[in-house]
């Protein structure tokens, strides 16, 4: 006896990414804002100022990478029992990356799932995390290995926010923006060449690009299942690093920066894109300040820890690699000798 | 500047469930069976017997309600790293309602969502919490209050293993097939008053038939938007007794079949349901020995803790009400006074 089950209505998701000035919003529902400390201190006025609920309040986690646990997201949803939430309640996540993945996380797991919207305060998360529904928490294995897929009903993405990022901060972001422009529009890597994003109006229509992509690309594969995988470019190198450095010696962009130089050096390896557009790329982050060396102590445990990443599927590594500048690649049977070699170029005299 | 999204290949998910002795289920990926002592005791060699996989592993946890908590699904998820699963492993859910809880959440939450399937082991989970995707834990705020929604690849269902169940477990999955009959079907409810479900042919058809029931709820409305919060008639009742009993006193379904009992006569004093249709419902779950009557010590807390259920969006309370036997109704404007009335008939004096 076989009975089939189908899911009749299970809807597309859509959802529209706003960058502008933050609007008024207005909920007739409990709203809960999940912040830090930092952003709060700068902008939780004026993000009360402009919303409206049944009930409004604010719960606030600890700043930092380190701080993205299962453990923390309990403490939120504890927070949320509290507050005696339902399911028609809806969490803000106001900050970060951090702060993105952990709020969505906890949205997707509250009473199975309630609404949430990101107004992410930070470069990197305005031009990415914020946008495509990848939830999750890091745990003593790695980055990223807890959470879920689960989009946002709505991003407000308004650039304001970006005047109190730190420098460095500011630059993390300008890595992931790099990785678009690397992998998907060369006319959008000169953009970057010549801009200056010190101008509002360029760096507003620069962000629009990158979240252009990025819908695009979430667009055609939510679950990464195949295209969604390139934005992982520089990060299968990145996550080895920030693994190797406890999460505390680089941001997360910065990371992602010398993964993309890592790749690229690949990339030349294997004749895919030639050296001096390579150094273009170098070039480029280093415009921004962001680090492009590494002191790789030991190759072969480098490697190994790529076997950790989860698109590691089935003991081979995938690794996303540009095609010169605007065109990507994912090859996933590259020999582990020439990896090494490449590697070891990032050895200890850099 | 709006940029829309819209998950295009967003797909309708669909899956076969198998009522019929267990077949042969070949893998070619790792896969790890969660299960308990008591079933892997009994059934543990029959299933290794069935499954080949390119590495099959056991993860045994504790048994009993009081477990299924955040806390076991990290130990499963640590037990799956260590194991070094990747994004293409499958999980097996081989036990009753709380593995399949806690065995499709620990799936949905490795690296964002792998894949599992269910093999059901006690009736309750066979008619019912195997099927739809309904995936979770308890926690001190109440039951089930942390999970996701998210299916099975494929849910098997051998009537063999319900032969070492204990006849107490037994009858408390009756508990959930008069549910479905008394809500969806009379024809089912007069099958059940005659059937001898020691016949293995007539359990069979029995299963198949809430089954049914059961997935033709899902596919109509697999986020409980609507008629699925149907299934929950009882619950509402049987939530408040089982946190009152802190989950020991009673199994599930025999605090569901008290929960029926309560919304019966609420039922009765509403004049859906007539004192003989009542009584009749009453009868076919005692004839499985199943309780049908708890003292309330105090009715005011008892109609607290109602608000704490998932399903009491905005303060008010859904009760799911039968309409005669096979016709249901769902009401959230009964006044206060009244439910408190129908609850007060069940204090200490029975």
């Amino acid at each position: 006896m076989i009975v089939p089950i189908e899911l009749l209505n299970t809807k597309t998701v859509s959802y529209d990414i706003t960058i502008d000035a933050l609007p008024k919003l207005s909920f007739d529902t409990k709203v809960v804002i999940v912040t830090n400390p930092t952003v709060s201190g700068y902008h939780l006025d004026k993000l009360l100022d402009m919303v409206d609920a049944k009930e409004l309040s604010v719960v606030t986690i600890p700043d930092g990478e380190e701080h993205k646990t299962l453990e923390t997201v309990e403490r939120i949803l504890n927070q949320l029992f509290e507050r005696k939430l339902d399911r028609k309640s809806l969490l803000i996540a106001f900050g970060g990356g951090v702060i993105g993945d952990m709020t969505g996380f906890t949205a997707s797991l509250y009473q199975r799932g309630i609404d949430f919207i990101q107004i992410p305060t930070t470069l990197l998360s305005q031009v990415d995390a914020s946008v495509g529904g990848k939830t999750g928490v890091n745990n003593k294995y790695g980055k990223n290995l807890i959470g879920a897929f689960y989009q946002p009903k709505a991003v407000y993405i308004d650039p304001l926010f970006l005047t109190t990022l730190p420098k460095r901060e500011f630059s993390a972001g300008v890595a992931e923006i790099v990785k678009m422009a690397v992998m998907f529009d060369s006319d959008y890597f000169d953009m970057l060449e010549s801009s200056d994003l010190d101008d509002e109006d360029i760096l507003k229509d620069v962000i629009k690009k990158s979240v252009e992509i990025k819908a695009s690309v979430v667009n055609q594969d939510e679950r990464e299942a195949g295209i969604r995988a390139v934005l992982n470019y520089g990060h299968t190198f990145a996550h080895v690093i920030e693994n190797e450095t406890n999460y505390t010696k680089y941001l997360h962009g910065e990371a992602v920066a010398i993964g993309i130089v890592m790749a690229n050096r690949l990339a030349v390896e294997l004749d895919m894109i030639s050296l001096l557009e390579a150094d273009k790329v170098t070039s480029l982050l280093q415009k921004f300040d962001l680090p492009t060396e590494y002191d790789i102590s030991s190759v072969d445990e480098f490697y190994e820890h790529f076997f950790l990443d989860k698109k590691s599927a089935n003991n081979s590594i995938k690794f996303i690699l540009p095609i010169g500048i605007g065109n990507y690649c994912i090859k996933s049977d590259i020999d582990e000798s020439i990896v090494k070699r490449v590697l070891s170029s990032f050895g200890v005299s850099g």
